[in-house]
């Protein structure tokens, strides 16, 4: 067996890239069962700096060799830094900043940067995919690279790499889903009668809302959602910001808790239907019937439904979520981008 | 692109293989656009004769050149269809005889001789994964050649190629699903008070029912797949028949009406958990929660719970069944072994 040995550039370096580093390690012996043996040949970061080394750094080496001095996460940096890795057969840059979700950035100029450098690019973000599916799938295909996202939707659960690796000849022509996490357990909770203030707090220290909650309760992340499945799934062509959205507030604890009472759950459905131009998109408040499969999804659980020709009406649900299921996403990912590389057998 | 033109050998020709005649017919520009032109260069049939053209078969060719006589499914005379296609590259075989359940033949012999022949071999029974598929896995690793079965559970569903193409570096422990939709329906039927006989001359109506129902209602069937899965999933070396097996009869609808008035469902729930030797695997009827994602199954619906490391727990639910998602099993698995052969980026 040929073994593969990507050298990864991290940019960005937080929870998600740390567990991603661990992971790593983790499953170290089942990569070599595939043979790839990734190491880490760089990592950039917004505020610690920089490290390099073209012998692979560990987790410790990572931790002592970040200054905690601000560093650039700059594309002009990542161009740099690819160019310092221009010998090496197969470099992949793993992408995890924190988002802008309004504007898809910095992770747009990373992907970009990343691409030009002549690197795969694997992220967690949402922006990419969500804001400029169109350019960075174009740019990456003439350049004969990959650019995945598998993370920016129900983290680890295959959704974009199952219908891309195990549906071809499929069209899709719908799909609707609960993707949301935060606000999938305010709701959840609310119906208990548990207030919208004290849910939101229990997400926001459990670090699974985000930083600015408003991301989440007003449906920008599920927008953010819809839009890239929009654009992948359906061909579409829009951004978070062109996505009919309602959001979520104390005040929607009643009709969660009414709805209930009737044996109905109120959640916030991403869906979209149509193709390309046609494809109409939103995040709304849904009441459903109590055997939907979106209506059976508790607390954090998530899930998508597709329809598609040939084969009709498919739901992937995700049970767990959290920041090793999305690290798992990314070495997913990884392993995509390399087997493409290499032309490997699976 | 490369376009690559396999030579496809359908032995069985019943409504599986006429459908999948169809859709690759459907298929063809999408199929054009993955670099992939099949064509038809042999049909074996037990009943009605065999047909060959290198020049490619359509489904009018076919059947005005099938005979009508009997004609031989044997293993040596695949071997010997093979032979005439020995100055082709890439010749794909598409199983779908008839299976004896309690045996898993012919299906075992006719994989057999596929890769012995030098075939990639796709076959729609679950026969070969359920009796044998270690020995067969063996072969076709050893011979370089694909050994492929997505239809022989959920039927187009990606269930196998979803774990094996993007779910790397996973342990799965456990599984538990909804996998016979003629028991599925029958109970569902069942809890509204519709006999049990009128609901399975419904399914056999519907060409859904085996031609001897013991084999969906003693659990063969799920039992089948069951050993299918925890073969291929957990590594186990069962058959279906050392999996615990429990059916449904006239007298269980006492049972799903009773559970129904609770507000909970039966359901006939094929299960495993342990790896290797230590696999336990059944088909029993259990009582669900409401809120289960097997639960909800109505009709005809299945579904597959997987728990795994370190993905935790992710469902695919499947919501129509049928002979066209089983044809498109077979093509998706057509994909995948030409893919791998070619060494293709997807």
């Amino acid at each position: 067996v040929t073994i593969h040995r990507p050298a990864l550039l991290l940019v960005g370096y937080g929870n998600v890239a740390r567990r991603f580093v661990r992971l790593l390690d983790e499953s170290r012996a089942d990569l070599d069962g595939l043979g790839i043996a990734p190491y880490i040949a760089g990592v950039i970061t917004r505020h610690h700096g920089a490290a390099f080394d073209q012998a692979g750094l560990s987790e410790a080496q990572i931790a002592s060799r970040l200054s905690g001095q601000p560093g650039p996460t700059s594309p002009e940096f990542i161009a740099a830094s690819l160019d310092r890795l221009r010998e090496t057969p197969l470099c992949v840059v793993v992408e995890t900043t924190t988002l802008d979700i309004r504007q898809g950035e910095p992770a747009i100029s990373h992907v970009r940067a990343a691409l030009a450098g002549g690197a795969d690019v694997v992220t967690a973000n949402k922006g990419p995919a969500a804001f400029a599916y169109r350019e960075l799938s174009r740019v990456a295909r003439e350049a004969g690279r990959s650019f995945l996202f598998e993370g920016a939707v129900m983290d680890g659960v295959p959704v974009f790499n199952m219908i891309r690796e195990t549906m071809p000849a499929t069209t899709i022509t719908r799909f609707r889903g609960v993707v949301n996490s935060t606000t999938n357990f305010i709701l959840t909770a609310m119906e208990e009668g548990e207030p919208y203030a004290d849910a939101l707090a229990r997400m926001q220290d459990a670090g699974v809302a985000e930083a600015d909650p408003s991301l989440d309760v007003d449906g920008w992340d599920a927008a953010a959602k819809a839009a890239a499945l929009a654009n992948v799934l359906l061909d579409a062509d829009v951004t978070p910001l062109t996505v009919a959205r309602e959001g979520i507030g104390p005040e929607t604890g009643r009709a969660a808790a009414g709805a209930r009472a009737h044996g109905r759950r109120l959640k916030l459905v991403a869906s979209a239907s149509g193709r390309g131009r046609d494809a109409a998109v939103k995040v709304a408040l849904e009441e459903l019937d109590p055997a939907d499969p979106l209506a059976i999804l508790d607390g954090q659980a998530n899930a998508l439904e597709i329809d598609s020709v040939p084969l009709g009406r498919v739901v992937i649900t995700q049970r767990d979520g959290g920041l090793e299921k999305t690290a798992y996403a990314l070495l997913t990912d990884l392993v995509t981008a390399v087997r493409r590389r290499a032309g490997a057998v699976a």
